[in-house]
């Protein structure tokens, strides 16, 4: 196994570019917009522990501490960049509550303090652990950003209430969580404050799923929340896609932490089913609405896709600690994958609004004009929304944009390892990074490495690139290009070959069946009918479609034009006809990036390009 | 209004060919095994009248008097063209039971005198009005195939106590019943024991609909019974298929018994609406699962498609009723197309299992592997059924096969009908008729017609015929090729150009963009993997796709096969990749008539191909 460490947001800033604007809207407007919303919902106020059945206060829900969480998280990231002192003022207050109303027994839970006090930990479908793991990721993240252990002393109370009560009273109704997300919090704590405790009840957590079998039903069944066998055993993903990567991403960091292969080998085999067999073009994940899902091999509908964000993001995250010690270029790619497409398509282009669901196809037509519309109720939304009832989405993807520097370069004594690329600096181990490029714009990447004389520079060279230059001597190994710092201050030139792409499906994807859609580097394109006047499954590519650039600002990425055929309908009648009957006529069709769908209202949107 | 006389089944003999073989494994075999499946439910032990709650027997459905009506229908529509002790024997000893069941009252319910006796006629979707509509048909058909009017005494009394409750009283919980049927059963029997009470009623149920709005629910919504709007103003197809199609035959029989020309043009927009945007290829009808039901224009899925065999036989009862009224080859084209395709598809080859859906697309995989499959709960069965607990289906195809010569002709003073081809002889307002032709193995249809001197013929050219010849002087109208017969002993020689051709749908059908489907005649066709073995939804043809016929008696009709491509995939590994990688291996493909599908096992199944 590989034990690469992975460079921390403290020691990278990005500086400019594509991501270094969405950074900046992201602390100076999404953040807000969900403190807002927060504020709206009840979710701060329910931190006062006063809620009463039949009061005017909204009644809290059992997962509500966990998306406070995640903004005090959010909002830590960006504390480490840049001062805040409203953002700071809102989290110290909240810690203030959370210290005040904790039980003197350590337990912390808004929903079973003043709903069901008398049902903690009976019902492993609420979430009391995965609220606890977002309040360790957010305590963490406070104490890195701020220095402030505050937060984290009064979960260390609420933690050793829950060894207690698991592993020594054994008096709990489960023994593993319904949703994942307590391990990786608690092997990320262990390795901020190593105390073996923490890493003792991770371990737990995962050895104890899949022991604990519970009778199948329909909302609740083994494989729902990846109980259904031992997590050595698991080889495919199953059920609800966040819950699943959340577990992987905790057996990730158990097996670099223990130095279990066994459990390396098991998250190599989950992370192949996934990305070769499970995984939309965009990285979202989750081909059904029913349990927010996996579902079998290659079933990737489009216009029913459920394909949450949190669900891509999850995805990222999994493969950002598998890249660590697994060393093979297709997790930072599917990192890359899920981040330019499924993630970031979940935030509106000006940061105030989002998508649960992020579809690959949207119809108008199919929507809600019945009420016994094929599927209407499973079909995603169509208007990015201010916030959702379950409001998952919006602080992870706010935590996930402050904290992208920690998926770009990791390293060891004798390597560095560069995964992503935008303009960057970074200092880490006596190394020195300085890179300049207008990615993904563009494919031109120029990195000044200081400090690492006779060490080797790994730069990622991505699955959707076919050829690059490099100004250096190198070998390819496991999808990196490998070359040997000559001096300690070193100018690589990289050039990434980025051009417009037809890229298709393999044929077990019957949704794709016949279809490509337009790539350009990591970015995966679709047509709205914002811009193109014609039905959209009708559009039709030759195989050698000629696309034309340009730079939209709104969209801060390239679009495309190209030129295909549609049906001719001035003469048709009949709903069937000879194929021979068909007259094509000629159209341009414009491509947006697919992460900026439904931007300019509801819409006909699609991917899939027919060729 | 057109006033054309249906030829009735007494009039007409299906005399050998493809349907009479179908006629006579119907009344030798699926008649029997529809018999032995209500036995083993205890659908006829029902009609004792003695169930209790918590006895042995089974529990009769608030349906169950309809499914063994259908087949009572089934046995009349046999024993008017041969002999069967048997089968008449049981249905005498049915009649007995309800005669000797009736309240006094007339009131005659199974599920409603043993087991909710004082909810009779609350409860609009309880199918007690349905129920008695099927009855109603089984006694006229029993009637005119062996002269008993015993069942149609009881239902007199019956009636007389409907028409009692419902417009003298009006006692009842509702005015317009939950699913229709009864409106047309009553013009049939008006037109059979002409007594004004009968049409009166049916024109008060008809009348009532859309008046009686109840509230909009998940189950019962207006839309879903076709009851939100009064029937003149109906314009699109809405809701449950098979009751919108009941209704609509109704309507069109209220239209030609009363003159009513609003009535004829609300007819006619529904039937416009549903061929020309709801109709899959086949004539199947119902885009969805929920509320089996009409969905929006154009929403035509093909994995999830519902298309029960009881709509599609219901569009061919709606069809057979306009071409009567509104001349147009439209109607007998509809018909025709669902008879031999989505109708037919319902039973199996050799007429002992059955299908309640009918997609246009399997994929086995999709099937059963998780609770969470997409969609898995409403995905069609893959294996033919030899009953179903809600057993429409099974009695009304036995019923429609047995009756098939009621679709054929019609005529008047001066027009003589042929709608639908096969060897038949028929004899009806003093002409007589003889067809020979293998129709539709092959397009040469001989037809003498007799006592028709000075009289004109009229032909249906099929929709689907691009050319066709024909023996004397025609001129076409509306869809029919119409010709003086010169003499009273005239043989019209009609040779229909029958080819496989590759057939395309509307480009807002998305689920069929890029595709084609492959028909001959009025049959359409399908590829299994049980002759092909490669991802079906991978296959491509040439848009000049060559196609080599062979009769396959398995099937009774012709088989096709042709070269196409589909993916190589020696080299793929990954799950996306660049189009221009996609290598192409030629393949064969055979193609089996889509009524065919699923009778060698569960198989993957599919007709709309790439093209």
């Amino acid at each position: 196994m590989e034990h690469l460490k992975k460079v921390k947001l403290s020691e990278i800033d990005i500086t400019s570019g594509f991501w270094a604007e969405r950074q900046k809207r992201n602390a100076e407007v999404t953040v807000y917009a969900v403190r807002d919303r927060y504020e709206e919902t009840g979710r701060f106020g329910a931190f006062d522990f006063d809620y009463t059945e039949g009061s005017d206060k909204p009644r809290p829900h059992y997962f509500w501490d966990s998306d406070v969480a995640k903004w005090i998280e959010s909002v830590a990231f960006i504390l480490a960049k840049r001062p805040d002192e409203t953002l700071r003022a809102q989290v110290e207050l909240l810690i203030d509550k959370m210290e005040a109303h904790q039980d003197e027994n350590g337990y912390l839970n808004i929903y079973h303090t003043v709903i069901e006090p008398d049902n903690r930990f009976r019902d492993r479908d609420h979430h009391e652990l995965y609220c606890l793991g977002h309040l360790i990721e957010a305590g963490v993240a406070y104490y890195n950003a701020v220095g402030s252990d505050r937060l984290l002393k009064v979960l260390d109370r609420y933690i050793d209430y829950v060894i207690r009560v698991f592993t020594v009273e054994k008096s709990t109704g489960f023994t593993s969580p319904g949703h994942e997300e307590i391990e990786l919090a608690l092997y990320k704590l262990y390795e901020t404050v190593p105390d073996e405790k923490y890493k003792k009840l991770a371990d737990f957590f995962i050895e104890e799923r899949g022991k604990d079998l519970i009778p199948i039903g329909a909302w609740c069944n083994a494989k729902y929340s990846q109980n259904h066998l031992p997590v050595r055993e698991q080889r495919t993903v199953e059920g609800h896609c966040v819950r699943a990567n959340y577990l992987y991403s905790g057996m990730a960091d158990a097996a670099r932490l223990n130095g279990d292969e066994a459990m390396l080998s098991a998250c190599r085999a989950l992370f192949g089913d996934e990305t070769e067999k499970k995984m939309y073009i965009t990285g979202g994940v989750g081909s059904s609405h029913h349990g927010e899902a996996f579902t079998v091999p290659f079933d990737l509908p489009n216009d029913t896709a459920y394909t949450e964000t949190c669900a891509a993001i999850a995805l990222a995250m999994f493969a950002n600690r598998m890249k660590d010690i697994d060393i093979d270029s297709r997790y930072a790619d599917a990192a890359e994958r899920a981040l330019y497409n499924g993630v970031l398509s979940g935030v509106s282009l000006d940061g105030r609004s989002f998508f649960y669901e992020n579809p690959l196809e949207i119809n108008l037509a199919d929507h809600g004009r019945h009420t016994s519309v094929r599927d209407g109720d499973r079909l995603p939304i169509t208007e990015r929304q201010l916030n959702f009832s379950c409001s998952c989405c919006p602080p992870n993807i706010t935590r996930l944009i402050a904290d992208l520097g920690e998926y770009f370069c990791s390293y060891d004594e004798t390597r560095v390892f560069v995964h992503q690329y935008a303009s960057f600096t970074a200092r880490f181990g006596g190394v020195g990074l300085e890179m300049q490029t207008d990615y993904p714009c563009g494919g031109k990447i120029a990195l000044k490495i200081s400090g690492a004389a006779g060490k080797t520079l790994y730069l990622r060279i991505p699955g959707w690139c076919g050829a690059f230059t490099l100004n250096a001597p190198y070998r390819m190994e496991k999808g990196y290009a490998a070359l040997d710092v000559p001096s300690d201050s070193f100018f690589a030139e990289l050039t990434l070959e980025m051009k417009p792409v037809l890229t298709a499906a393999r044929p077990e994807v019957r949704a794709d069946a016949g279809c490509a859609a337009l790539t350009y580097g990591p970015l995966v394109f679709c047509v709205e009918a914002a811009d193109n006047d014609f039905i959209l499954s009708d559009l039709r590519l030759p195989e050698n479609a000629s696309f034309t650039a340009s730079f939209d600002p709104y969209f801060g990425a390239p679009t495309f034009t190209a030129q295909g055929s549609v049906t001719e309908e001035k003469d048709l009648r009949a709903l069937y006809f000879p194929l021979k009957d068909l007259r094509q006529r000629r159209v341009t069709a414009r491509f947006i990036p697919y992460f900026g769908f439904a931007n300019r209202g509801p819409s006909d949107m699609r991917v899939w390009i027919r060729v």
